[in-house]
């Protein structure tokens, strides 16, 4: 059975209350939130984002990756955002495995051969906020005077603190 | 001014509606969706989602990519999820420019070399919605019974409709 259906019998029920209303393409807020996959973050409601206020960009554990970048350049360049937040979480999927051991894992049930593919885990939910941050600050994409800020959203409580 | 300490106000509100309750890594739909970070979209509500349910994974686009595949390969093999929703939607910003003029600006603004990098634009939403789940259905990374759903959502109703 595909959750599939049942999401687009939910989304009926949200097009009543959303209504017909066009908002512009550039988020309001001139805000791109890079954050995690996971599904105990909700991001807009944790950080008071109403529709149209803020681009968010999810991959698992919320890594700069060169992908990340490419979506940063478009949002900046083409959507006019001046603002990063870099959102890490604690209990992340990332901290659950080492690339070596998912190498092997991914060798035995699907027989395909990743040796030496970053797979971005860690350890240290504020190393990788910062590890991150510094990979914005150092790209030659990302223009010197938009702003990088970091946190950790602690998935038991909601509660984000900062990381400097 | 920053907006990242205006979103740490919201939180301190969100916390306290948040309570402290601890629900599990693993997704409890098993899905993980795969979309844009257009701000205009909050997935949680358009789907339906509670916190725990989905893996929410977005970029510019809410294309396939390697880092996608990368996140889909954890969100599976780690966290146990079976199915991918790919939904990318109407009035989207990778259908705003094509790579050789976005190239250009780059060089312009930032000085910087990007020819031959692929940004991902597009021009028909429901091609690129099936582009994406052709990729994800080829790829040796996903297993071949994860079940593949498409659709887009439309930013001015927030209705989505199926791609077949």
């Amino acid at each position: 059975m595909s959750y599939f259906k049942n999401f687009m019998k939910a989304n009926r029920a949200y097009v009543d209350l959303h209504g017909t209303a066009h908002l512009p393409i550039k988020p309001k807020t001139k805000v791109a939130i890079v954050t995690c996959m996971d599904s105990r973050l909700h991001v807009a409601p944790a950080l008071g984002l109403a529709l149209g206020d803020a681009h968010i960009l999810r991959n698992a554990g919320g890594r700069v990756t060169e992908d990340m970048i490419r979506s940063l350049v478009i949002s900046q360049q083409q959507m006019g955002t001046r603002e990063v937040v870099v959102l890490h979480h604690t209990d992340c999927g990332a901290q659950t495995f080492t690339n070596p051991e998912f190498a092997c894992h991914l060798e035995n049930v699907l027989g395909v051969d990743v040796k030496g593919q970053d797979f971005l885990p860690f350890t240290d939910v504020e190393e990788s906020v910062r590890e991150d941050m510094e990979l914005l600050r150092k790209s030659p994409l990302i223009p010197d005077d938009v702003e990088i800020s970091g946190g950790v959203y602690d998935v038991d409580t909601g509660r984000i603190h900062e990381v400097l």
